[in-house]
C-alpha cells in the first residue's frame, strides 16, 4: 500500500524519537525501587495508544504492576486482532559492561542501544505505529485490541487472573505477539514455537553461622561444595539432564522437522567467533539449532555464597544460593516440571545440609500450527515486505503467558518478531536495529490486511 | 606471684576498657577503604606498648600495612622472647547477621562481642598487659620483643621480607604467639601445630557477554555449571581430595598421636547441636578432631556469578568465580600445593570455557615439638594458672608466617592461645570471653618466668 509507505516515510524520525523517549523510563519490573517508573511507563503507553487512534485505553491495576488495555473497534463483522506486548524490562546489571547508559538510548551504526530496545518496547511500539499508520490512511481492516503488560520479565504472575477475569473484553480471533527474533533481514523467519519455563531458587544451609575454615574446615559440610555437587549432578557426561522423568513428556521432533531445522542458515565457526568461545557445549546427539529450539534445557542463572569481596577470607560459609531455570518444550507442563525439579533437589540433598527450594515463575511451551490461517497471514505479510517467504523456526525463549492465552481465549497465537539473536536481550548493550523497527511497522499492517481477507 | 595477681586485680577494668577502645578501630586489612584505620590502629598499638613499658617502639612501613615493632631489653644474658600478633581483622560482613556492631564492642554474658575480640586484638593485647604487669612489679625475667603486624588476615604478604631484612633486630630464643584456641577453660590445651594454607581465586568465562538463557541456553557452556562441575570433582564420594599428588607429602599421624587425639573431650551430639547440623561431613576414615587437625582440606570460601539479585533473570552468564583454599599439614609445602591446585584446575577445565586462576596467599604448616623447652615452659605456665596440665592438640587454623619464623630466625614457635572454638572467628558475632582475656594476662608472666628458669 503506497499510502502506508508514504505516511511512514514522512513520520519515521518522529516514530524513532517516540521510542527513544519510552526507552528512557527504567521500567524494571523485578526491582521494587522501580515501582513508580513502572507507573510512569504504563501511563506513557496508554497515552501513545490514544494518540495513535485507540478509542479506549486504560490502566488496569493488578496485585503487581498494572496492565495497559486499549482497543479500536471498527466493525463487529471484522475479525479482532489482540496484540500482546510488555512494557517492563529486565534488570540492567551488570551496569559496568554497558557502553552507554541502559536507560540513555544511544544510536550507533544504525542500532538503538538501550535496555528494552528490542525486548519488548521497540517491538510492541511497532504495533502502535502500525495502528497510527492505518488510522491516518483510513485503512484499518480489523478490530484491534492491545494488552501491554508490566510483568513479563518476572513471569507474568498476575496476567493469568487478568485474562481469566476479562475473557469477554479480550475476546479475539488471533493473538499477535512481537517479542521474538528472526534469523536475519536476509533470511526472514517466523517462530512457530516458544519454549516453556520453570524457574526456582535454592538455598543450601550448612552450619548455623559462618565458620572459620581452619577451625571447622574438613569436618562440617560446606554448602557451596554441596550445592556445586548438586548442580554438577543435574547434567550427565553427555549433557543430558539427569532428573528422572525430565524427558518423559517431550514430543520428539520428527525427521522432517529436524531436516527443516538443518536448512536454517548456521555457520558454527561464525557462531563460536561471535560468542568468543573455542568450543560449544550441549546435549549429545543434537545440533545447535535443535539444542536451542526443540530440546529442553536446565541453566544456572545465578549462584552466590561465602565471601565474594576483594582479597581473601578464610570462611566456611553457612549458606549458598542458586537460581535455576528450565526451558521446556511440548508437551512438558511447567507445573509438573517445577515439581519434578523441586522434588529432585530435595531428594539429592545430603543430610549434612538443609535445603529450601522456592518457585519463581513458569509458563508452558507453545506452538503455532504452520497450516493455520494465522500463520499463513503472517507468512504472507513477511513475504510482502521482505520479498521472500519466511522460514518457520522454533524459538528458544519463553513467553510464559502464551499457552494460557490459547486455553482461555480459544484462539491461536502468532509470533511476528523482528529482533535478531544478537540483540543482547537480557544482557548488557541490548540493541534493536532501526531498520528492523521500521520493517516491523511496515509489515504489521499487511498482517491485518491479509488476516482480514483470509477470515472474510 | 602474688604481686602480679594484686596488680592485675587492681587494674582489670582498665585493661578491659583499653581493649574495647582498640576494638573500635575497624582495621580490616583486606579492604583498601580501611587504609587510614590501619594506620590509626598501628599508632594505637605503638602507644600502648610504650605505655606498658617498652623502651623502644616504632611503626615500620611496608609495601602494604605497617608493622609495629617494640622491645624491652633488660639484660643480654637473659633469653629473648619475641611476641608475634596482628592488629588487622577479617572483614565483618555479612553485617546483617551481627547482633551488635562489629566495631562497637558489646559486652554480654561475660563475653566481648566485636570483630577482632579474639582474633587477634584480644589475644595480643594480653601480652602488652603482661609486660605492664611485669614492669610495674619489677619482675620482668626476660628480654621482650614485639612484632604486631597488620596483614595476617590477608596472608602476611610483606612480613617475610620484613623478617628477612631484620634478622638481627628480631633475634630471639623463642617466638610466642597467642592466636589460637584451647578446648575449654576446664580442659586447657596447647596447639602444637597449625595447618598451612594455600588460597586461590578462579574465574571461569564462557561466552564473551551475558546471554539470554532462552536464545542460547543448551548450546553454549554456562560457566556456573562448569565451575560447579569442577568444584564437585575436587572431592570424591568419600570426601577425599582428588587432586593427583595432593596427599603425597602428608606425614600420617602415628597411632599414638591419633590415640592421644581421641582422648580430647568431644561430644558429637553437642558439636552438631552447637553448629545446628543434622549430620557432619568429612573425609572417610577420620574423626572430627583428626579432620580438623591432622588432615589437609579443600574448602570453597566464596562463589559468585550470574544474577544474584531480587526476583528472577533468565540470563546465561558470561563469568563465574570462586575462592578456594586448602589447609595443609606437615610436610605439605604451600608453594608446591598451590601449583598443584592451580595446574589441576587448568587441566580439568573443558574447552568450552576459559579459566584464569590467581594465587592469593599461603603459608606452610608448623609443629612445635612437645619435648622442647619452649613447649614445656608453656605447659608449666598453663598448669600454674589453670591447675592442670594442658593437652597437646593440633590446631586447624593457619598462621602463615610461623614456618618462616623458624627457618629465618632459627628458633621454635609456641602457641599459647586462649580463645575457644566457638569464638566465631571470621564469622559474625566474633567474641572473646572476658575470663579468657584475664586468664591469658595471668598466664603469660609465668611463661616468661619458667622459660627464663629453664634456659638458665
Amino acid at each position: 500500500m503506497q499510502a502506508w509507505k508514504d505516511y511512514q516515510a514522512a513520520n519515521k524520525d518522529r516514530f524513532l524519537d517516540e521510542l527513544l523517549e519510552l526507552l528512557r523510563i527504567p521500567s524494571v519490573s523485578a526491582r521494587s525501587e522501580h515501582k513508580s517508573d513502572m507507573e510512569t511507563c504504563a501511563a506513557a503507553v496508554k497515552e501513545r495508544l490514544l494518540q495513535a487512534g485507540a478509542d479506549k485505553a486504560e490502566i488496569v491495576a493488578t496485585p503487581g504492576h498494572p496492565v495497559v488495555y486499549a482497543e479500536k473497534m471498527i466493525d463487529p463483522s471484522k475479525p479482532v486482532v489482540l496484540v500482546y506486548g510488555h512494557y517492563d524490562v529486565q534488570p540492567a546489571d551488570p551496569l559496568e559492561l554497558w557502553h552507554s547508559g541502559p536507560f540513555e538510548p544511544t544510536i550507533k551504526d544504525g542500532k538503538i542501544f538501550a535496555r528494552g530496545a528490542c525486548d519488548d518496547k521497540g517491538q510492541f511500539y511497532m504495533h502502535i505505529k502500525a495502528l497510527e499508520t492505518l488510522m491516518q490512511t483510513n485503512s484499518l481492516p480489523v478490530n484491534l485490541k492491545f494488552i501491554i503488560e508490566g510483568e513479563e520479565e518476572v513471569g507474568s504472575p498476575n496476567l493469568a487472573d487478568f485474562v481469566k477475569q476479562n475473557k469477554e473484553l479480550l475476546k479475539a480471533d488471533v493473538i499477535l505477539i512481537s517479542d521474538t527474533s528472526m534469523i536475519s533481514m536476509d533470511a526472514p523467519s517466523i517462530d512457530v514455537g516458544v519454549r516453556g519455563l520453570t524457574y526456582i531458587e535454592i538455598e543450601v544451609t550448612g552450619a548455623n553461622r559462618d565458620l572459620h575454615s581452619g577451625v571447622y574446615g574438613g569436618a562440617v559440610a560446606n554448602p557451596i561444595t554441596i550445592l556445586a555437587k548438586m548442580i554438577a549432578s543435574l547434567h550427565d557426561a553427555d549433557n543430558h539432564i539427569t532428573i528422572p522423568g525430565f524427558y518423559d513428556d517431550v514430543v520428539e521432533a520428527t525427521k522432517d522437522e529436524r531436516a527443516a531445522l538443518a536448512q536454517a542458515p548456521y555457520n558454527e565457526e561464525v557462531y563460536k567467533q561471535e560468542l568468543g568461545v573455542n568450543a560449544l557445549w550441549g546435549e549429545k546427539g543434537y545440533t545447535t539449532n535443535e539444542r536451542t529450539g526443540i530440546r529442553p534445557t536446565l541453566e544456572i542463572n545465578g549462584i552466590w555464597g561465602g565471601y565474594t569481596g576483594e582479597g581473601s577470607k578464610t570462611v566456611l560459609p553457612s549458606k549458598a544460593f542458586a537460581k535455576i531455570s528450565c526451558r521446556l518444550v511440548p508437551n512438558q507442563k511447567s507445573d509438573k516440571m517445577e515439581k519434578l525439579l523441586i522434588d529432585h533437589l530435595y531428594k539429592i540433598a545430603p543430610p549434612s545440609v538443609q535445603v529450601k527450594v522456592s518457585p519463581h515463575h513458569g509458563g508452558d511451551p507453545y506452538m503455532t500450527p504452520v497450516d493455520s490461517i494465522e500463520y499463513k497471514a503472517a507468512a504472507k505479510a513477511i513475504e510482502a515486505t521482505f520479498g521472500k517467504a519466511p522460514v518457520p523456526v522454533r524459538g528458544g525463549g519463553s513467553i510464559p503467558i502464551t499457552a494460557l492465552f490459547e486455553s482461555e481465549l480459544g484462539c491461536k497465537v502468532v509470533f511476528l518478531g523482528f529482533g535478531l539473536d544478537n540483540d543482547n536481550l537480557h544482557s548488557p548493550n541490548e540493541k534493536y536495529d532501526i531498520a528492523n523497527f521500521y520493517k516491523g511497522i511496515e509489515t504489521i499492517p499487511y498482517f491485518h490486511q491479509f488476516y482480514a481477507e483470509m477470515k472474510a
